[in-house]
Protein backbone atom coordinates (compact mmCIF):
# COMPACT_ATOMS: atom_id res chain seq x y z
CA UNK A 1 0.00 0.00 0.00
CA UNK A 2 0.98 3.64 -0.44
CA UNK A 3 1.09 5.69 2.74
CA UNK A 4 2.45 9.05 3.78
CA UNK A 5 1.88 12.54 5.11
CA UNK A 6 0.87 16.02 4.15
CA UNK A 7 3.02 18.55 6.04
CA UNK A 8 1.90 22.18 5.90
CA UNK A 9 1.23 25.33 7.92
CA UNK A 10 -2.42 25.68 8.99
CA UNK A 11 -3.57 29.22 9.76
CA UNK A 12 -5.24 29.70 13.11
CA UNK A 13 -9.03 29.95 12.93
CA UNK A 14 -9.19 29.79 9.15
CA UNK A 15 -10.91 26.42 8.90
CA UNK A 16 -12.26 27.02 5.40
CA UNK A 17 -8.86 28.10 4.07
CA UNK A 18 -7.08 25.18 5.73
CA UNK A 19 -9.58 22.72 4.26
CA UNK A 20 -9.14 24.23 0.79
CA UNK A 21 -5.40 23.92 1.15
CA UNK A 22 -5.67 20.27 2.18
CA UNK A 23 -8.10 19.42 -0.62
CA UNK A 24 -5.92 21.08 -3.22
CA UNK A 25 -2.80 19.31 -1.99
CA UNK A 26 -4.47 15.89 -1.96
CA UNK A 27 -6.66 16.24 -5.05
CA UNK A 28 -4.27 14.37 -7.31
CA UNK A 29 -2.33 12.24 -4.84
CA UNK A 30 -2.08 8.53 -5.52
CA UNK A 31 -2.16 6.99 -2.04
CA UNK A 32 -4.06 4.60 0.23
CA UNK A 33 -3.45 6.34 3.55
CA UNK A 34 -2.44 9.92 4.30
CA UNK A 35 -1.82 11.34 7.77
CA UNK A 36 -2.39 15.05 8.47
CA UNK A 37 -1.08 17.07 11.44
CA UNK A 38 -2.73 17.60 14.82
CA UNK A 39 -5.46 20.27 14.92
CA UNK A 40 -4.88 20.84 11.23
CA UNK A 41 -8.22 22.49 10.49
CA UNK A 42 -8.19 24.99 13.37
CA UNK A 43 -4.56 25.75 14.24
CA UNK A 44 -3.04 25.17 17.67
CA UNK A 45 -3.15 28.06 20.11
CA UNK A 46 -6.62 28.69 21.44
CA UNK A 47 -7.11 31.71 23.69
CA UNK A 48 -10.59 31.17 25.15
CA UNK A 49 -13.17 28.49 25.74
CA UNK A 50 -15.53 30.34 23.41
CA UNK A 51 -12.95 30.01 20.66
CA UNK A 52 -12.56 26.28 21.36
CA UNK A 53 -16.34 25.81 21.25
CA UNK A 54 -16.63 27.81 18.05
CA UNK A 55 -13.82 26.08 16.14
CA UNK A 56 -14.24 22.47 17.29
CA UNK A 57 -16.66 20.24 15.43
CA UNK A 58 -18.44 16.95 15.65
CA UNK A 59 -16.18 14.26 14.20
CA UNK A 60 -19.27 12.39 12.99
CA UNK A 61 -21.08 15.07 11.00
CA UNK A 62 -19.21 18.37 11.33
CA UNK A 63 -18.71 20.28 8.08
CA UNK A 64 -14.94 19.56 8.02
CA UNK A 65 -15.52 15.84 8.50
CA UNK A 66 -18.08 15.84 5.70
CA UNK A 67 -15.53 17.41 3.38
CA UNK A 68 -12.88 14.89 4.43
CA UNK A 69 -15.28 12.02 3.81
CA UNK A 70 -16.05 13.42 0.36
CA UNK A 71 -12.31 13.67 -0.34
CA UNK A 72 -11.79 10.05 0.74
CA UNK A 73 -14.67 8.93 -1.47
CA UNK A 74 -13.37 10.90 -4.47
CA UNK A 75 -9.80 9.74 -4.07
CA UNK A 76 -10.56 6.29 -2.67
CA UNK A 77 -8.06 6.66 0.15
CA UNK A 78 -8.01 6.75 3.94
CA UNK A 79 -7.15 9.82 5.97
CA UNK A 80 -5.96 10.25 9.54
CA UNK A 81 -6.76 13.83 10.54
CA UNK A 82 -5.93 15.75 13.71
CA UNK A 83 -9.00 17.81 14.57
CA UNK A 84 -10.59 19.69 17.46
CA UNK A 85 -13.60 17.62 18.48
CA UNK A 86 -16.76 19.03 20.04
CA UNK A 87 -18.99 16.38 21.62
CA UNK A 88 -21.73 16.04 24.22
CA UNK A 89 -19.09 15.34 26.87
CA UNK A 90 -16.81 18.27 26.00
CA UNK A 91 -14.05 19.21 23.59
CA UNK A 92 -11.13 16.91 22.78
CA UNK A 93 -7.87 17.10 20.86
CA UNK A 94 -8.73 14.20 18.57
CA UNK A 95 -7.57 12.22 15.58
CA UNK A 96 -10.07 10.65 13.22
CA UNK A 97 -9.68 7.77 10.81
CA UNK A 98 -11.84 8.33 7.74
CA UNK A 99 -12.30 6.17 4.65
CA UNK A 100 -14.19 6.18 1.38
CA UNK A 101 -17.30 5.01 3.22
CA UNK A 102 -17.13 7.55 6.01
CA UNK A 103 -15.95 7.94 9.60
CA UNK A 104 -14.23 4.81 10.95
CA UNK A 105 -12.85 5.72 14.34
CA UNK A 106 -11.77 8.45 16.74
CA UNK A 107 -8.86 8.70 19.15
CA UNK A 108 -8.96 11.39 21.82
CA UNK A 109 -5.52 12.58 23.02
CA UNK A 110 -4.72 11.06 26.42
CA UNK A 111 -1.55 13.00 27.26
CA UNK A 112 -2.36 16.69 26.87
CA UNK A 113 0.56 19.12 26.52
CA UNK A 114 0.81 22.37 28.41
CA UNK A 115 -2.21 24.68 27.86
CA UNK A 116 -4.11 21.99 25.99
CA UNK A 117 -5.15 21.00 29.52
CA UNK A 118 -7.06 24.29 29.72
CA UNK A 119 -8.92 23.83 26.45
CA UNK A 120 -9.46 20.09 26.09
CA UNK A 121 -10.66 17.20 28.21
CA UNK A 122 -8.39 14.20 28.63
CA UNK A 123 -9.07 11.48 26.07
CA UNK A 124 -11.47 8.80 27.30
CA UNK A 125 -11.40 6.28 24.46
CA UNK A 126 -8.12 4.51 25.25
CA UNK A 127 -5.86 3.59 22.31
CA UNK A 128 -8.10 1.74 19.85
CA UNK A 129 -6.90 -0.09 16.73
CA UNK A 130 -8.93 -0.43 13.53
CA UNK A 131 -8.57 -2.96 10.73
CA UNK A 132 -9.16 -1.23 7.39
CA UNK A 133 -8.33 -4.33 5.38
CA UNK A 134 -5.12 -2.89 3.94
CA UNK A 135 -3.64 -2.64 7.43
CA UNK A 136 -4.43 -2.35 11.11
CA UNK A 137 -4.25 1.27 12.20
CA UNK A 138 -3.64 2.86 15.59
CA UNK A 139 -3.45 6.57 16.35
CA UNK A 140 -1.72 8.73 18.92
CA UNK A 141 -1.23 12.49 18.96
CA UNK A 142 1.94 14.56 19.39
CA UNK A 143 3.04 14.54 23.10
CA UNK A 144 1.73 10.97 23.49
CA UNK A 145 5.14 10.03 22.02
CA UNK A 146 6.94 10.68 25.31
CA UNK A 147 4.93 7.96 27.05
CA UNK A 148 6.12 4.60 25.68
CA UNK A 149 2.91 3.08 27.01
CA UNK A 150 0.89 4.83 24.27
CA UNK A 151 2.67 3.24 21.30
CA UNK A 152 2.97 -0.03 23.24
CA UNK A 153 -0.78 -0.15 23.90
CA UNK A 154 -1.39 0.27 20.18
CA UNK A 155 1.20 -2.33 19.13
CA UNK A 156 -0.06 -4.88 21.65
CA UNK A 157 -3.38 -4.76 19.80
CA UNK A 158 -1.58 -5.82 16.63
CA UNK A 159 -1.56 -2.49 14.84
CA UNK A 160 0.66 -2.46 11.74
CA UNK A 161 0.86 1.31 11.39
CA UNK A 162 0.99 3.91 14.14
CA UNK A 163 -0.40 7.17 12.74
CA UNK A 164 0.83 10.18 14.66
CA UNK A 165 -0.61 13.64 13.90
CA UNK A 166 1.56 16.21 15.68
CA UNK A 167 2.25 19.88 16.33
CA UNK A 168 5.78 19.33 17.64
CA UNK A 169 7.79 22.18 19.09
CA UNK A 170 10.52 20.29 21.00
CA UNK A 171 13.34 18.61 19.03
CA UNK A 172 13.33 15.09 20.50
CA UNK A 173 10.37 13.38 18.92
CA UNK A 174 11.59 12.51 15.41
CA UNK A 175 14.45 10.37 16.77
CA UNK A 176 12.26 8.99 19.56
CA UNK A 177 9.75 7.75 16.98
CA UNK A 178 12.48 5.59 15.48
CA UNK A 179 12.81 4.00 18.92
CA UNK A 180 9.00 3.59 19.13
CA UNK A 181 9.16 1.81 15.81
CA UNK A 182 12.00 -0.54 16.78
CA UNK A 183 10.67 -1.41 20.22
CA UNK A 184 7.25 -2.28 18.78
CA UNK A 185 8.24 -3.51 15.30
CA UNK A 186 5.60 -1.24 13.84
CA UNK A 187 5.43 1.27 10.99
CA UNK A 188 5.14 4.86 12.21
CA UNK A 189 3.89 7.93 10.35
CA UNK A 190 4.39 11.26 12.11
CA UNK A 191 2.66 14.17 10.36
CA UNK A 192 3.84 17.42 11.86
CA UNK A 193 2.99 20.99 10.94
CA UNK A 194 5.33 23.85 10.07
CA UNK A 195 5.42 27.56 10.76
CA UNK A 196 5.16 29.86 13.75
CA UNK A 197 1.93 30.72 15.53
CA UNK A 198 1.70 33.88 17.63
CA UNK A 199 -1.58 34.67 19.30
CA UNK A 200 -2.55 37.41 21.73
CA UNK A 201 -1.04 37.00 25.22
CA UNK A 202 0.44 33.59 24.30
CA UNK A 203 4.04 32.61 23.75
CA UNK A 204 5.01 32.28 20.11
CA UNK A 205 5.24 28.61 19.04
CA UNK A 206 7.55 27.44 16.30
CA UNK A 207 6.70 24.01 14.92
CA UNK A 208 9.59 21.82 13.78
CA UNK A 209 8.21 20.09 10.66
CA UNK A 210 10.32 16.98 10.04
CA UNK A 211 7.32 14.76 9.35
CA UNK A 212 8.66 11.28 8.87
CA UNK A 213 7.87 7.66 8.32
CA UNK A 214 9.64 4.55 9.56
CA UNK A 215 9.52 0.89 8.62
CA UNK A 216 8.61 -1.73 11.20
CA UNK A 217 12.36 -2.18 11.81
CA UNK A 218 13.02 1.48 12.51
CA UNK A 219 14.40 2.40 9.08
CA UNK A 220 13.64 6.00 8.21
CA UNK A 221 11.82 6.14 4.84
CA UNK A 222 11.98 9.92 4.83
CA UNK A 223 12.18 12.93 7.12
CA UNK A 224 10.87 16.18 5.65
CA UNK A 225 12.53 19.55 6.17
CA UNK A 226 11.69 21.90 9.03
CA UNK A 227 9.87 24.37 6.79
CA UNK A 228 8.98 22.14 3.87
CA UNK A 229 5.36 21.93 2.73
CA UNK A 230 4.08 19.02 0.73
CA UNK A 231 2.97 15.45 0.40
CA UNK A 232 5.36 12.55 0.86
CA UNK A 233 4.18 9.03 0.01
CA UNK A 234 6.02 5.70 0.09
CA UNK A 235 5.08 2.15 -0.81
CA UNK A 236 5.04 -0.21 2.18
CA UNK A 237 4.01 -3.74 3.02
CA UNK A 238 2.26 -3.26 6.37
CA UNK A 239 2.18 -7.02 7.02
CA UNK A 240 5.93 -6.80 7.75
CA UNK A 241 4.86 -5.39 11.12
CA UNK A 242 3.31 -8.76 11.94
CA UNK A 243 6.74 -10.39 12.03
CA UNK A 244 7.95 -9.79 15.57
CA UNK A 245 10.94 -12.11 15.24
CA UNK A 246 14.12 -10.20 16.16
CA UNK A 247 16.54 -13.14 16.11
CA UNK A 248 15.99 -16.87 15.69
CA UNK A 249 15.23 -17.14 19.40
CA UNK A 250 13.89 -13.66 20.19
CA UNK A 251 10.26 -12.87 19.42
CA UNK A 252 9.27 -9.42 20.66
CA UNK A 253 6.01 -10.42 22.32
CA UNK A 254 7.17 -13.82 23.61
CA UNK A 255 10.21 -12.12 25.15
CA UNK A 256 8.20 -9.63 27.16
CA UNK A 257 7.91 -10.49 30.85
CA UNK A 258 4.99 -8.39 32.12
CA UNK A 259 5.10 -10.19 35.46
CA UNK A 260 8.38 -8.37 36.19
CA UNK A 261 7.26 -4.90 35.03
CA UNK A 262 6.30 -2.13 37.40
CA UNK A 263 3.29 -0.18 36.16
CA UNK A 264 2.69 2.33 38.93
CA UNK A 265 5.11 4.51 40.83
CA UNK A 266 5.97 3.07 44.21
CA UNK A 267 8.09 5.86 45.72
CA UNK A 268 7.06 8.71 47.92
CA UNK A 269 9.41 11.55 46.92
CA UNK B 1 29.17 13.23 41.79
CA UNK B 2 31.57 11.89 39.16
CA UNK B 3 30.24 9.02 37.08
CA UNK B 4 31.23 7.27 33.90
CA UNK B 5 32.30 4.15 32.08
CA UNK B 6 35.27 1.99 31.25
CA UNK B 7 34.99 0.74 27.66
CA UNK B 8 37.39 -2.01 26.62
CA UNK B 9 37.75 -5.37 24.89
CA UNK B 10 37.60 -8.33 27.31
CA UNK B 11 39.24 -11.54 26.09
CA UNK B 12 37.09 -14.64 26.23
CA UNK B 13 37.89 -16.94 29.15
CA UNK B 14 40.80 -14.86 30.41
CA UNK B 15 39.22 -13.76 33.67
CA UNK B 16 42.53 -13.03 35.37
CA UNK B 17 43.79 -10.94 32.45
CA UNK B 18 40.51 -9.03 32.17
CA UNK B 19 40.54 -8.26 35.89
CA UNK B 20 44.13 -7.02 35.68
CA UNK B 21 43.18 -4.80 32.76
CA UNK B 22 40.22 -3.34 34.68
CA UNK B 23 42.25 -2.78 37.84
CA UNK B 24 45.02 -1.05 35.91
CA UNK B 25 42.58 1.18 34.06
CA UNK B 26 40.76 2.21 37.23
CA UNK B 27 43.71 2.38 39.66
CA UNK B 28 44.07 6.15 39.38
CA UNK B 29 40.58 7.21 38.32
CA UNK B 30 38.89 9.94 40.33
CA UNK B 31 35.22 8.91 40.26
CA UNK B 32 32.26 7.98 42.44
CA UNK B 33 30.58 5.51 40.10
CA UNK B 34 31.97 3.57 37.15
CA UNK B 35 29.98 1.20 34.93
CA UNK B 36 31.70 -1.72 33.18
CA UNK B 37 30.37 -3.74 30.22
CA UNK B 38 28.21 -6.88 30.32
CA UNK B 39 30.08 -10.15 31.03
CA UNK B 40 33.28 -8.13 31.26
CA UNK B 41 35.28 -10.69 33.22
CA UNK B 42 34.46 -13.72 31.05
CA UNK B 43 33.76 -12.50 27.53
CA UNK B 44 30.50 -13.10 25.71
CA UNK B 45 30.28 -16.21 23.56
CA UNK B 46 30.05 -19.37 25.60
CA UNK B 47 30.12 -22.67 23.74
CA UNK B 48 29.09 -25.20 26.39
CA UNK B 49 27.38 -25.47 29.74
CA UNK B 50 30.66 -26.70 31.23
CA UNK B 51 32.29 -23.48 30.11
CA UNK B 52 29.47 -21.41 31.64
CA UNK B 53 29.77 -23.32 34.93
CA UNK B 54 33.53 -22.95 34.95
CA UNK B 55 33.65 -19.20 34.18
CA UNK B 56 30.65 -17.93 36.15
CA UNK B 57 31.12 -17.07 39.81
CA UNK B 58 29.24 -16.27 42.94
CA UNK B 59 28.50 -12.54 43.00
CA UNK B 60 28.75 -12.61 46.79
CA UNK B 61 32.16 -14.19 47.33
CA UNK B 62 33.62 -15.22 43.98
CA UNK B 63 37.26 -14.31 43.41
CA UNK B 64 36.39 -11.60 40.83
CA UNK B 65 33.89 -10.00 43.18
CA UNK B 66 36.44 -10.00 45.96
CA UNK B 67 38.87 -8.15 43.72
CA UNK B 68 36.20 -5.65 42.69
CA UNK B 69 35.31 -5.03 46.35
CA UNK B 70 38.99 -4.45 47.14
CA UNK B 71 39.21 -2.00 44.23
CA UNK B 72 36.11 -0.13 45.49
CA UNK B 73 37.58 0.03 48.97
CA UNK B 74 40.96 1.26 47.69
CA UNK B 75 39.48 3.87 45.38
CA UNK B 76 36.41 4.71 47.48
CA UNK B 77 34.06 4.42 44.52
CA UNK B 78 31.11 2.34 43.39
CA UNK B 79 31.20 -0.08 40.47
CA UNK B 80 28.48 -1.57 38.33
CA UNK B 81 29.91 -4.71 36.76
CA UNK B 82 28.44 -7.08 34.19
CA UNK B 83 29.37 -10.60 35.28
CA UNK B 84 28.39 -14.23 34.72
CA UNK B 85 26.76 -15.32 37.97
CA UNK B 86 26.76 -18.89 39.29
CA UNK B 87 24.24 -19.49 42.06
CA UNK B 88 22.32 -22.32 43.70
CA UNK B 89 19.46 -21.78 41.26
CA UNK B 90 21.59 -21.70 38.10
CA UNK B 91 23.71 -19.31 36.06
CA UNK B 92 22.59 -15.77 35.20
CA UNK B 93 23.80 -12.91 33.05
CA UNK B 94 24.03 -10.46 35.93
CA UNK B 95 25.06 -6.98 36.88
CA UNK B 96 26.34 -6.25 40.38
CA UNK B 97 26.49 -3.00 42.29
CA UNK B 98 29.55 -2.94 44.54
CA UNK B 99 30.76 -0.25 46.92
CA UNK B 100 33.63 0.41 49.33
CA UNK B 101 31.89 -1.75 51.93
CA UNK B 102 31.15 -4.66 49.64
CA UNK B 103 28.37 -6.16 47.50
CA UNK B 104 25.22 -4.00 47.48
CA UNK B 105 22.89 -5.58 44.96
CA UNK B 106 22.47 -7.86 41.96
CA UNK B 107 20.31 -7.56 38.85
CA UNK B 108 19.80 -10.69 36.73
CA UNK B 109 19.10 -10.01 33.04
CA UNK B 110 15.40 -10.47 32.31
CA UNK B 111 15.46 -10.21 28.50
CA UNK B 112 18.06 -12.66 27.26
CA UNK B 113 19.39 -12.18 23.72
CA UNK B 114 19.79 -14.99 21.25
CA UNK B 115 22.00 -17.85 22.53
CA UNK B 116 22.14 -16.37 26.01
CA UNK B 117 18.89 -18.32 26.39
CA UNK B 118 20.91 -21.50 26.08
CA UNK B 119 23.48 -20.55 28.70
CA UNK B 120 21.63 -18.47 31.27
CA UNK B 121 18.39 -18.61 33.20
CA UNK B 122 15.97 -15.72 32.91
CA UNK B 123 16.49 -13.12 35.63
CA UNK B 124 14.24 -13.62 38.65
CA UNK B 125 15.01 -10.54 40.74
CA UNK B 126 12.89 -7.95 38.89
CA UNK B 127 14.38 -4.48 38.37
CA UNK B 128 15.52 -3.36 41.84
CA UNK B 129 16.75 0.11 42.73
CA UNK B 130 19.36 0.86 45.42
CA UNK B 131 20.03 4.10 47.26
CA UNK B 132 23.79 4.53 47.69
CA UNK B 133 23.45 7.96 49.28
CA UNK B 134 25.01 9.78 46.35
CA UNK B 135 22.20 8.62 44.08
CA UNK B 136 19.54 5.98 43.55
CA UNK B 137 20.80 3.34 41.13
CA UNK B 138 18.98 0.91 38.86
CA UNK B 139 20.56 -1.59 36.49
CA UNK B 140 19.56 -3.24 33.24
CA UNK B 141 21.69 -5.21 30.79
CA UNK B 142 22.16 -4.79 27.03
CA UNK B 143 19.06 -6.14 25.15
CA UNK B 144 16.80 -5.00 28.02
CA UNK B 145 16.98 -1.62 26.23
CA UNK B 146 14.50 -2.72 23.56
CA UNK B 147 11.76 -3.24 26.14
CA UNK B 148 10.71 0.20 27.39
CA UNK B 149 9.18 -1.53 30.41
CA UNK B 150 12.66 -2.27 31.82
CA UNK B 151 13.84 1.34 32.08
CA UNK B 152 10.31 2.40 33.08
CA UNK B 153 10.22 -0.11 35.94
CA UNK B 154 13.50 1.31 37.22
CA UNK B 155 12.45 4.96 36.86
CA UNK B 156 9.09 4.35 38.57
CA UNK B 157 11.09 3.32 41.64
CA UNK B 158 12.73 6.75 41.66
CA UNK B 159 16.13 5.75 40.32
CA UNK B 160 18.30 8.72 39.39
CA UNK B 161 20.80 6.79 37.28
CA UNK B 162 20.14 3.83 35.01
CA UNK B 163 23.37 1.82 34.72
CA UNK B 164 23.47 -0.28 31.59
CA UNK B 165 26.32 -2.77 31.05
CA UNK B 166 26.14 -3.97 27.45
CA UNK B 167 27.70 -6.10 24.74
CA UNK B 168 25.88 -4.39 21.87
CA UNK B 169 26.15 -5.68 18.32
CA UNK B 170 23.14 -3.97 16.66
CA UNK B 171 23.35 -0.23 15.86
CA UNK B 172 20.10 1.06 17.38
CA UNK B 173 20.74 1.18 21.11
CA UNK B 174 22.83 4.33 21.57
CA UNK B 175 20.11 6.57 20.10
CA UNK B 176 17.36 4.57 21.82
CA UNK B 177 19.01 5.19 25.19
CA UNK B 178 18.54 8.93 24.60
CA UNK B 179 14.82 8.20 24.27
CA UNK B 180 14.92 6.07 27.45
CA UNK B 181 16.49 9.02 29.21
CA UNK B 182 13.94 11.58 27.96
CA UNK B 183 10.87 9.42 28.54
CA UNK B 184 11.95 8.70 32.13
CA UNK B 185 13.86 11.91 32.96
CA UNK B 186 16.71 9.78 34.22
CA UNK B 187 20.48 9.74 33.77
CA UNK B 188 21.69 6.78 31.72
CA UNK B 189 25.16 5.22 31.56
CA UNK B 190 25.66 2.59 28.87
CA UNK B 191 29.01 0.78 29.15
CA UNK B 192 29.59 -1.27 26.02
CA UNK B 193 32.54 -3.40 25.02
CA UNK B 194 34.62 -3.23 21.84
CA UNK B 195 36.27 -5.75 19.58
CA UNK B 196 35.29 -8.90 17.74
CA UNK B 197 34.80 -12.29 19.34
CA UNK B 198 35.04 -15.46 17.24
CA UNK B 199 34.61 -18.79 18.94
CA UNK B 200 34.42 -22.31 17.57
CA UNK B 201 31.21 -23.04 15.64
CA UNK B 202 29.73 -19.66 16.55
CA UNK B 203 29.10 -16.64 14.38
CA UNK B 204 31.68 -13.90 14.78
CA UNK B 205 30.34 -10.99 16.89
CA UNK B 206 31.50 -7.44 16.44
CA UNK B 207 30.68 -5.15 19.34
CA UNK B 208 29.90 -1.52 18.55
CA UNK B 209 31.54 0.37 21.44
CA UNK B 210 29.92 3.83 21.62
CA UNK B 211 29.55 3.74 25.39
CA UNK B 212 27.68 6.86 26.35
CA UNK B 213 26.09 8.85 29.10
CA UNK B 214 23.01 11.07 29.04
CA UNK B 215 21.61 13.68 31.38
CA UNK B 216 18.12 13.31 32.82
CA UNK B 217 16.87 15.46 29.94
CA UNK B 218 18.41 13.31 27.23
CA UNK B 219 21.48 15.43 26.58
CA UNK B 220 24.42 13.33 25.46
CA UNK B 221 27.41 13.98 27.75
CA UNK B 222 29.63 11.83 25.56
CA UNK B 223 29.58 8.92 23.15
CA UNK B 224 32.86 7.03 22.83
CA UNK B 225 34.23 5.73 19.54
CA UNK B 226 33.45 2.28 18.13
CA UNK B 227 36.95 0.94 18.85
CA UNK B 228 38.05 3.33 21.57
CA UNK B 229 39.31 1.92 24.87
CA UNK B 230 39.34 3.98 28.01
CA UNK B 231 37.63 5.61 30.93
CA UNK B 232 35.24 8.51 30.49
CA UNK B 233 33.97 10.35 33.57
CA UNK B 234 31.69 13.38 33.90
CA UNK B 235 30.43 15.42 36.82
CA UNK B 236 26.67 15.17 37.30
CA UNK B 237 24.04 16.22 39.82
CA UNK B 238 21.90 13.07 40.03
CA UNK B 239 19.15 14.89 41.95
CA UNK B 240 18.22 16.60 38.65
CA UNK B 241 16.52 13.29 37.82
CA UNK B 242 14.06 13.93 40.66
CA UNK B 243 12.58 16.90 38.80
CA UNK B 244 9.97 15.33 36.54
CA UNK B 245 8.45 18.67 35.51
CA UNK B 246 8.43 18.91 31.70
CA UNK B 247 6.40 22.13 31.39
CA UNK B 248 4.59 24.24 33.96
CA UNK B 249 1.58 21.95 33.69
CA UNK B 250 3.20 18.65 32.67
CA UNK B 251 4.76 16.43 35.32
CA UNK B 252 5.95 13.13 33.89
CA UNK B 253 4.47 10.89 36.56
CA UNK B 254 1.28 12.90 37.14
CA UNK B 255 0.66 12.86 33.38
CA UNK B 256 0.81 9.08 33.08
CA UNK B 257 -2.60 7.43 32.76
CA UNK B 258 -1.96 3.75 33.59
CA UNK B 259 -5.71 3.07 33.57
CA UNK B 260 -5.63 3.54 29.78
CA UNK B 261 -2.51 1.44 29.11
CA UNK B 262 -2.62 -2.05 27.71
CA UNK B 263 -0.09 -4.34 29.39
CA UNK B 264 -0.69 -7.69 27.74
CA UNK B 265 -1.24 -8.56 24.12
CA UNK B 266 -4.87 -9.03 23.30
CA UNK B 267 -4.71 -10.23 19.68
CA UNK B 268 -4.63 -13.75 18.32
CA UNK B 269 -2.45 -13.44 15.21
Amino acid sequence: MKAGVFQFCPKFGEVEGNLNLIENALSKVDADLIVLPELCTTGYQFTSHDEVEALCESVLDGSSIRRFIQLCEDRQFYLVVGIGERSDTGCYNSSVLIGPKGHIGTYRKVHLFNKEKTWFKQGDLGFPVWDIGLAKIGMMICFDWIFPEAARSIALQDADILCHPANLVLPFCPDAMITRSIENRIFTITANRTGTESREAQESFHFIGQSQMTSSKGDLFFRMGEDESGVHIVEIDPTQARNKQITETNQLWDDRHPETYIINRTGKN
